[in-house]
Protein backbone atom coordinates (compact mmCIF):
# COMPACT_ATOMS: atom_id res chain seq x y z
CA UNK A 1 0.00 0.00 0.00
CA UNK A 2 1.57 3.10 -0.88
CA UNK A 3 1.97 6.05 2.11
CA UNK A 4 0.17 9.34 1.59
CA UNK A 5 3.43 11.14 1.25
CA UNK A 6 5.02 9.18 -1.30
CA UNK A 7 1.68 9.29 -3.71
CA UNK A 8 1.96 13.25 -3.12
CA UNK A 9 6.06 12.84 -4.13
CA UNK A 10 5.12 11.05 -7.04
CA UNK A 11 1.69 13.21 -7.89
CA UNK A 12 4.47 16.12 -7.87
CA UNK A 13 7.36 14.11 -9.74
CA UNK A 14 4.68 13.60 -12.72
CA UNK A 15 3.87 16.88 -12.82
CA UNK A 16 7.36 17.80 -13.27
CA UNK A 17 7.86 15.51 -16.22
CA UNK A 18 4.77 16.84 -17.89
CA UNK A 19 5.78 20.67 -16.88
CA UNK A 20 9.02 19.64 -18.17
CA UNK A 21 8.01 18.69 -21.77
CA UNK A 22 5.03 21.60 -22.09
CA UNK A 23 2.07 19.07 -21.82
CA UNK A 24 -0.47 21.00 -19.90
CA UNK A 25 -2.93 20.00 -17.25
CA UNK A 26 -5.69 21.50 -15.36
CA UNK A 27 -5.83 21.42 -12.12
CA UNK A 28 -8.82 18.99 -11.95
CA UNK A 29 -6.21 16.42 -13.76
CA UNK A 30 -3.46 17.58 -11.97
CA UNK A 31 -5.52 16.06 -8.71
CA UNK A 32 -6.39 12.75 -10.65
CA UNK A 33 -2.88 11.88 -11.65
CA UNK A 34 -2.98 8.25 -10.87
CA UNK A 35 0.28 6.36 -9.35
CA UNK A 36 0.02 2.54 -9.71
CA UNK A 37 2.77 0.48 -7.35
CA UNK A 38 0.72 -2.62 -8.18
CA UNK A 39 0.26 -3.37 -4.46
CA UNK A 40 4.13 -4.35 -4.74
CA UNK A 41 5.89 -1.45 -2.58
CA UNK A 42 8.80 -0.77 -4.86
CA UNK A 43 7.20 2.25 -6.66
CA UNK A 44 10.67 3.33 -8.12
CA UNK A 45 11.37 -0.28 -9.61
CA UNK A 46 7.64 -1.70 -10.53
CA UNK A 47 5.09 1.53 -11.20
CA UNK A 48 3.24 3.84 -13.24
CA UNK A 49 1.99 7.20 -13.28
CA UNK A 50 -0.92 8.58 -15.25
CA UNK A 51 -3.42 10.32 -16.55
CA UNK A 52 -6.91 9.84 -18.17
CA UNK A 53 -8.08 12.23 -20.35
CA UNK A 54 -10.94 10.76 -21.60
CA UNK A 55 -12.14 7.11 -21.51
CA UNK A 56 -15.78 6.30 -23.01
CA UNK A 57 -17.47 3.30 -23.96
CA UNK A 58 -15.42 3.52 -27.50
CA UNK A 59 -11.78 5.02 -27.15
CA UNK A 60 -9.10 5.84 -24.60
CA UNK A 61 -6.66 8.74 -24.33
CA UNK A 62 -4.17 9.04 -21.24
CA UNK A 63 -0.38 10.15 -20.70
CA UNK A 64 1.56 7.66 -19.15
CA UNK A 65 4.98 8.93 -17.21
CA UNK A 66 7.34 6.01 -16.36
CA UNK A 67 10.47 7.34 -13.62
CA UNK A 68 13.63 6.43 -14.74
CA UNK A 69 14.41 2.76 -14.32
CA UNK A 70 10.85 2.36 -13.69
CA UNK A 71 9.00 -0.75 -14.83
CA UNK A 72 5.13 -1.53 -15.64
CA UNK A 73 4.72 -5.33 -14.90
CA UNK A 74 3.54 -7.87 -17.51
CA UNK A 75 0.67 -7.85 -18.08
CA UNK A 76 -2.42 -8.57 -20.85
CA UNK A 77 -5.95 -7.43 -21.76
CA UNK A 78 -8.39 -10.37 -22.73
CA UNK A 79 -11.39 -10.46 -23.82
CA UNK A 80 -13.73 -10.75 -21.14
CA UNK A 81 -17.18 -11.81 -22.67
CA UNK A 82 -18.27 -10.65 -25.58
CA UNK A 83 -15.89 -7.68 -24.91
CA UNK A 84 -12.82 -7.50 -27.28
CA UNK A 85 -9.71 -6.86 -25.31
CA UNK A 86 -8.02 -3.40 -25.21
CA UNK A 87 -6.03 -2.60 -28.23
CA UNK A 88 -3.27 -0.06 -27.09
CA UNK A 89 -0.89 1.91 -29.15
CA UNK A 90 1.94 3.49 -26.57
CA UNK A 91 3.54 6.31 -28.65
CA UNK A 92 6.62 7.77 -26.82
CA UNK A 93 6.37 11.37 -26.57
CA UNK A 94 9.44 11.82 -24.50
CA UNK A 95 12.87 9.61 -23.81
CA UNK A 96 13.47 6.09 -24.50
CA UNK A 97 10.87 2.92 -23.42
CA UNK A 98 11.89 -0.75 -24.39
CA UNK A 99 8.87 -2.33 -24.63
CA UNK A 100 8.35 -6.19 -24.38
CA UNK A 101 5.92 -8.50 -26.17
CA UNK A 102 5.13 -11.86 -27.18
CA UNK A 103 7.27 -13.13 -29.96
CA UNK A 104 11.03 -13.97 -30.59
CA UNK A 105 13.03 -13.34 -27.82
CA UNK A 106 15.21 -10.06 -28.79
CA UNK A 107 19.15 -11.29 -27.84
CA UNK A 108 20.86 -8.63 -26.33
CA UNK A 109 17.47 -7.23 -24.49
CA UNK A 110 18.25 -3.32 -23.16
CA UNK A 111 15.88 -3.77 -20.08
CA UNK A 112 16.71 -4.86 -16.79
CA UNK A 113 14.23 -7.60 -15.19
CA UNK A 114 13.15 -5.71 -11.72
CA UNK A 115 15.25 -8.21 -9.14
CA UNK A 116 13.29 -10.66 -7.40
CA UNK A 117 10.59 -10.36 -10.22
CA UNK A 118 12.16 -12.63 -12.62
CA UNK A 119 9.66 -15.19 -12.41
CA UNK A 120 7.06 -12.93 -13.88
CA UNK A 121 8.65 -11.56 -16.61
CA UNK A 122 8.22 -14.13 -19.29
CA UNK A 123 8.06 -12.47 -22.79
CA UNK A 124 11.19 -10.44 -24.17
CA UNK A 125 10.50 -9.27 -27.96
CA UNK A 126 11.95 -5.90 -27.65
CA UNK A 127 10.81 -2.86 -29.24
CA UNK A 128 12.61 0.26 -28.66
CA UNK A 129 10.63 3.46 -28.63
CA UNK A 130 12.34 7.01 -28.99
CA UNK A 131 10.05 10.31 -29.16
CA UNK A 132 8.07 10.48 -31.77
CA UNK A 133 8.03 6.62 -32.26
CA UNK A 134 4.92 4.22 -31.56
CA UNK A 135 3.27 0.57 -31.13
CA UNK A 136 0.37 -1.16 -31.31
CA UNK A 137 -0.15 -3.78 -28.81
CA UNK A 138 -3.49 -6.22 -29.70
CA UNK A 139 -6.16 -7.43 -27.42
CA UNK A 140 -5.15 -10.30 -25.12
CA UNK A 141 -1.30 -10.09 -25.85
CA UNK A 142 1.20 -10.27 -23.11
CA UNK A 143 3.55 -6.96 -22.41
CA UNK A 144 5.58 -5.06 -20.05
CA UNK A 145 8.05 -1.78 -20.45
CA UNK A 146 10.54 0.38 -18.73
CA UNK A 147 12.23 3.58 -19.49
CA UNK A 148 15.79 4.37 -19.38
CA UNK A 149 17.85 6.05 -17.12
CA UNK A 150 15.70 9.48 -18.17
CA UNK A 151 12.57 8.48 -17.20
CA UNK A 152 9.77 8.32 -20.32
CA UNK A 153 6.67 10.17 -21.54
CA UNK A 154 3.85 8.09 -22.98
CA UNK A 155 0.79 9.23 -24.81
CA UNK A 156 -1.85 6.04 -24.66
CA UNK A 157 -4.65 6.25 -27.14
CA UNK A 158 -6.78 2.58 -26.40
CA UNK A 159 -10.28 0.64 -27.09
CA UNK A 160 -11.75 1.43 -23.23
CA UNK A 161 -9.72 0.82 -20.14
CA UNK A 162 -11.34 -1.55 -17.84
CA UNK A 163 -8.51 -1.85 -15.37
CA UNK A 164 -10.15 -4.63 -13.39
CA UNK A 165 -10.01 -6.90 -16.14
CA UNK A 166 -6.04 -6.92 -16.89
CA UNK A 167 -4.18 -9.88 -16.40
CA UNK A 168 -1.08 -9.65 -14.44
CA UNK A 169 1.74 -12.21 -14.74
CA UNK A 170 2.55 -11.38 -11.02
CA UNK A 171 0.09 -13.09 -8.75
CA UNK A 172 1.27 -10.56 -5.80
CA UNK A 173 -0.04 -7.75 -7.80
CA UNK A 174 -2.76 -5.60 -7.17
CA UNK A 175 -3.90 -3.21 -10.10
CA UNK A 176 -6.35 -0.74 -7.78
CA UNK A 177 -4.19 1.45 -6.05
CA UNK A 178 -4.38 1.67 -2.53
CA UNK A 179 -3.11 4.55 -0.63
CA UNK A 180 -2.73 4.57 3.05
CA UNK A 181 -4.63 7.79 5.01
CA UNK B 1 -7.05 22.76 -55.72
CA UNK B 2 -3.39 23.20 -53.64
CA UNK B 3 -0.71 24.53 -55.58
CA UNK B 4 2.46 22.11 -54.77
CA UNK B 5 4.59 25.58 -53.38
CA UNK B 6 1.60 26.12 -50.69
CA UNK B 7 1.47 22.95 -49.92
CA UNK B 8 4.95 22.45 -48.92
CA UNK B 9 4.88 25.88 -47.45
CA UNK B 10 1.72 25.04 -45.03
CA UNK B 11 3.57 21.54 -44.20
CA UNK B 12 6.61 23.58 -43.18
CA UNK B 13 4.67 25.93 -41.10
CA UNK B 14 3.14 22.76 -39.63
CA UNK B 15 6.08 21.28 -38.24
CA UNK B 16 7.19 24.75 -36.81
CA UNK B 17 4.33 24.74 -34.71
CA UNK B 18 4.68 20.91 -33.22
CA UNK B 19 8.83 21.90 -32.56
CA UNK B 20 7.35 24.72 -31.02
CA UNK B 21 5.67 23.01 -28.60
CA UNK B 22 8.03 20.06 -28.62
CA UNK B 23 5.69 17.21 -30.24
CA UNK B 24 8.21 14.88 -32.05
CA UNK B 25 7.39 13.24 -35.07
CA UNK B 26 9.39 11.03 -37.42
CA UNK B 27 10.24 12.08 -40.91
CA UNK B 28 7.55 9.58 -42.87
CA UNK B 29 5.16 11.31 -40.63
CA UNK B 30 6.51 14.99 -41.25
CA UNK B 31 6.22 13.78 -44.97
CA UNK B 32 2.49 12.88 -44.44
CA UNK B 33 1.07 15.67 -42.81
CA UNK B 34 -2.39 16.45 -44.13
CA UNK B 35 -3.28 19.75 -45.56
CA UNK B 36 -6.96 20.99 -46.08
CA UNK B 37 -8.41 23.64 -47.86
CA UNK B 38 -11.29 22.17 -48.61
CA UNK B 39 -11.26 23.07 -52.02
CA UNK B 40 -12.09 26.50 -51.05
CA UNK B 41 -8.75 28.37 -52.22
CA UNK B 42 -8.00 30.56 -48.87
CA UNK B 43 -6.62 28.16 -46.78
CA UNK B 44 -5.33 30.65 -44.58
CA UNK B 45 -8.97 31.34 -43.67
CA UNK B 46 -10.46 28.22 -44.33
CA UNK B 47 -8.37 25.34 -43.47
CA UNK B 48 -6.91 22.75 -41.36
CA UNK B 49 -3.42 20.83 -40.97
CA UNK B 50 -3.07 17.62 -38.95
CA UNK B 51 -1.20 14.32 -38.81
CA UNK B 52 -2.73 10.82 -38.17
CA UNK B 53 -0.89 8.93 -35.67
CA UNK B 54 -3.22 6.06 -35.74
CA UNK B 55 -7.00 5.39 -37.38
CA UNK B 56 -7.77 1.70 -36.35
CA UNK B 57 -11.10 -0.27 -36.51
CA UNK B 58 -11.61 0.96 -33.17
CA UNK B 59 -10.03 4.79 -32.06
CA UNK B 60 -8.25 6.96 -34.52
CA UNK B 61 -5.76 9.80 -32.79
CA UNK B 62 -4.94 12.92 -34.81
CA UNK B 63 -2.79 16.06 -33.52
CA UNK B 64 -4.42 19.31 -35.82
CA UNK B 65 -3.03 22.53 -35.90
CA UNK B 66 -4.65 25.68 -36.61
CA UNK B 67 -2.69 28.67 -38.40
CA UNK B 68 -3.79 32.34 -36.68
CA UNK B 69 -7.03 33.15 -37.24
CA UNK B 70 -7.54 29.82 -39.15
CA UNK B 71 -10.99 28.33 -39.29
CA UNK B 72 -11.98 24.35 -39.84
CA UNK B 73 -15.27 25.32 -41.40
CA UNK B 74 -18.51 23.63 -39.79
CA UNK B 75 -19.57 19.67 -40.42
CA UNK B 76 -20.83 16.75 -38.56
CA UNK B 77 -20.09 13.15 -38.66
CA UNK B 78 -22.93 11.35 -39.50
CA UNK B 79 -24.16 7.86 -38.73
CA UNK B 80 -23.52 5.41 -42.02
CA UNK B 81 -26.24 2.50 -41.79
CA UNK B 82 -25.16 0.25 -39.14
CA UNK B 83 -21.39 2.52 -38.67
CA UNK B 84 -22.23 5.33 -35.38
CA UNK B 85 -21.21 8.39 -36.67
CA UNK B 86 -17.67 9.86 -34.96
CA UNK B 87 -17.27 11.06 -31.32
CA UNK B 88 -14.70 13.49 -31.28
CA UNK B 89 -12.76 14.39 -27.87
CA UNK B 90 -10.76 18.09 -28.92
CA UNK B 91 -7.97 18.55 -26.20
CA UNK B 92 -6.27 21.78 -26.45
CA UNK B 93 -2.26 21.54 -26.46
CA UNK B 94 -1.25 24.95 -27.05
CA UNK B 95 -2.88 27.91 -27.53
CA UNK B 96 -6.71 29.10 -27.63
CA UNK B 97 -9.48 27.76 -30.04
CA UNK B 98 -13.16 28.57 -30.56
CA UNK B 99 -14.85 25.71 -30.63
CA UNK B 100 -18.66 26.08 -32.20
CA UNK B 101 -21.35 23.26 -31.36
CA UNK B 102 -25.23 22.97 -31.83
CA UNK B 103 -26.88 24.28 -28.66
CA UNK B 104 -28.11 28.05 -27.45
CA UNK B 105 -25.62 30.56 -29.23
CA UNK B 106 -23.40 32.32 -26.92
CA UNK B 107 -24.32 36.19 -26.84
CA UNK B 108 -20.72 37.51 -27.35
CA UNK B 109 -18.63 35.40 -29.92
CA UNK B 110 -15.42 35.68 -29.73
CA UNK B 111 -14.60 33.90 -33.12
CA UNK B 112 -15.12 35.59 -36.55
CA UNK B 113 -17.30 33.69 -39.73
CA UNK B 114 -15.01 33.87 -42.30
CA UNK B 115 -16.23 36.63 -44.67
CA UNK B 116 -18.23 35.39 -47.52
CA UNK B 117 -19.43 31.95 -45.97
CA UNK B 118 -21.65 33.73 -43.39
CA UNK B 119 -24.51 30.93 -44.78
CA UNK B 120 -22.15 28.25 -44.57
CA UNK B 121 -22.04 28.97 -40.59
CA UNK B 122 -25.12 28.04 -38.00
CA UNK B 123 -24.08 26.97 -34.95
CA UNK B 124 -22.74 29.73 -32.29
CA UNK B 125 -22.45 27.52 -29.22
CA UNK B 126 -19.24 28.65 -28.48
CA UNK B 127 -16.81 26.60 -25.91
CA UNK B 128 -13.71 28.39 -25.56
CA UNK B 129 -10.76 25.93 -24.99
CA UNK B 130 -7.07 26.60 -23.70
CA UNK B 131 -3.98 24.51 -23.72
CA UNK B 132 -4.96 21.42 -21.18
CA UNK B 133 -8.89 21.58 -21.82
CA UNK B 134 -10.91 19.72 -23.56
CA UNK B 135 -14.20 18.84 -25.21
CA UNK B 136 -16.19 15.76 -26.31
CA UNK B 137 -18.53 16.46 -29.67
CA UNK B 138 -21.14 13.66 -29.96
CA UNK B 139 -22.15 11.97 -33.47
CA UNK B 140 -23.81 13.95 -35.74
CA UNK B 141 -23.46 17.29 -34.41
CA UNK B 142 -23.01 20.12 -36.11
CA UNK B 143 -19.15 21.87 -35.26
CA UNK B 144 -16.84 24.44 -36.21
CA UNK B 145 -13.57 25.81 -34.60
CA UNK B 146 -11.34 28.87 -35.07
CA UNK B 147 -8.30 29.56 -33.29
CA UNK B 148 -6.56 32.93 -32.31
CA UNK B 149 -4.42 35.02 -33.41
CA UNK B 150 -1.33 32.43 -32.50
CA UNK B 151 -2.61 29.54 -33.87
CA UNK B 152 -3.26 26.57 -31.46
CA UNK B 153 -2.69 23.09 -31.54
CA UNK B 154 -5.15 20.21 -30.67
CA UNK B 155 -4.46 16.47 -29.95
CA UNK B 156 -8.06 14.74 -31.08
CA UNK B 157 -8.80 11.71 -29.39
CA UNK B 158 -12.06 9.93 -31.61
CA UNK B 159 -13.54 6.30 -32.69
CA UNK B 160 -12.63 5.45 -36.61
CA UNK B 161 -12.32 8.83 -38.90
CA UNK B 162 -13.68 8.15 -42.12
CA UNK B 163 -13.32 11.49 -44.05
CA UNK B 164 -15.15 10.74 -46.90
CA UNK B 165 -18.62 10.52 -45.34
CA UNK B 166 -18.57 13.88 -43.25
CA UNK B 167 -21.37 16.35 -43.88
CA UNK B 168 -20.06 19.86 -44.72
CA UNK B 169 -23.06 23.23 -44.58
CA UNK B 170 -20.63 24.75 -47.23
CA UNK B 171 -22.19 22.54 -50.62
CA UNK B 172 -18.83 24.34 -52.21
CA UNK B 173 -16.41 21.91 -49.74
CA UNK B 174 -14.57 18.92 -51.33
CA UNK B 175 -13.06 17.42 -48.07
CA UNK B 176 -10.45 14.79 -49.86
CA UNK B 177 -6.92 16.97 -50.24
CA UNK B 178 -6.32 18.11 -53.98
CA UNK B 179 -2.88 19.13 -54.39
CA UNK B 180 -1.68 20.36 -57.74
CA UNK B 181 1.17 19.17 -59.42
ZN1 LIG C 1 -1.34 -2.70 -21.28
ZN1 LIG D 1 -15.27 16.97 -36.68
Amino acid sequence: MLAKVDYQKAKSKTINFFDRVGIVLTSEEKQSIEVADFGLNELEVQGLELITYINNEHYCAKELVLFPNQTCPEHKHPHVGEIKGKTETFRCRWGKVWLYVEGKPSEAMQATVPVGSEDYYTVFHEVELNAGEQYTIPPNTLHWFQADGRGAIISEFSTTSRDESDIFTDPRIKRTPEVAE
